[in-house]
């Protein structure tokens, strides 16, 4: 690779972001790509003593404001340990989860406002906007029935159904503003089909910096 | 009280802000008025959590936005749980250290950018900015030496003494620049005659709401 490559992957929870995240990371690897597969907080351990904060199950009597502020404060951290390094040495990244998380959930989902939302983050990620972003689509009941199976529940895991509901709103509203960035694959289908349609997106992507 | 009062004070460490606070405090109670003194994290939970990450002196790898992030996030939920609802109640809250902090260190003096600063301030404390600001003024050898005295460190107090100057560059350049709202007191006089001199500048603004 000749320069890294930042490529994100978004989508309401049970979506498969993880699932199919890895399976590009190791098709790419075998096709001889240097990768790095990261989720925030991602290893870092500041990072990491923030998102312990945003995940306690007593921390019902947390702010929205406060939440936002402290995603980007993990997504900061993160970036600057993980993800600027890896682009440096022309890594492809692959982070499951970026600022369009903090849109939807923060800002549309907890109603403090996408723009308000974006400033915070702008200050955060600077000029590190993703080149591409996977958005995973998946109705309510598929989503919900995926993250049943997974039993382990954090304080996001339990918000209600129409939380989730006005996540995909949010989202579906940055799908729209940023046509170019973000590209949609439908993941109703088997894992396989959706791994290699996502696979074709970031290959475009990719080839364009060979 | 007919309304509550906001007023905070800052300075550079070791100006003796927290000593003059809880003077005034004692005198205004005794006078009769419903008082609040505070500083962050000032015992919300969510707050000290944060603050414990901003205090851990083996996070010597934290990113200077960051930094700045996690306090404005450990200031909108003590304003949120602490300060607001004491305004409602119509009392005195006297804050030791509130948003001139984070535009004198972070702002200023890591070279941030007070704009950039002061920007994810605004996301956190919306409207509540304070009615006045009581600025402790010091000498560098006399904050140096008061500090010392205290024995205790925290990864801030470590900071070297060109640290500290750029700190009170930062807090001039916003005494010009809030010339309403900052007043400065000399804090190189014995305790008792800057209480006295503090008490005064603080009296002024409680009688235009009484």
């Amino acid at each position: 690779m000749k320069q890294g490559v930042f490529i994100t992957f978004e989508g309401n929870d049970g979506a498969g972001k993880t699932t199919v995240c890895l399976k590009i990371k190791e098709e790419l690897e075998k096709r001889g790509y240097p990768v790095l597969y990261t989720r925030e907080p991602g290893g870092s351990k500041i990072a990491e003593q923030i998102r312990d904060i945003l995940l306690d199950t007593e921390n019902k009597g947390m702010d929205f404001k406060t939440e936002a502020l402290l995603y980007a404060a993990s997504r900061r951290q993160h970036l600057v340990e993980k993800v600027i390094p890896a682009l440096k040495e022309n890594k492809i990244v692959l982070c499951d989860r970026f600022i369009d998380s903090s849109l939807a959930y923060q800002g549309y989902a907890r109603e403090i406002g996408m723009e308000e939302v974006f400033s915070i983050n702008r200050f955060a990620i600077e000029d590190y906007m993703p080149e591409k972003t996977i958005f995973l689509s998946v109705s309510m009941e598929t989503g919900q029935k995926r993250m049943n199976l997974r039993g382990d529940k954090n304080r996001l895991d339990l918000e209600k159904e129409s939380f989730h509901k006005k996540v995909r709103e949010g989202y579906d509203q940055l799908i729209s503003e940023y046509k170019d960035r973000i590209c949609v694959i439908d993941a109703e289908y088997d894992i396989d089909t959706v791994f290699l349609n996502a696979l074709d997106e970031v290959m475009k992507v990719i080839l364009k910096y060979e």
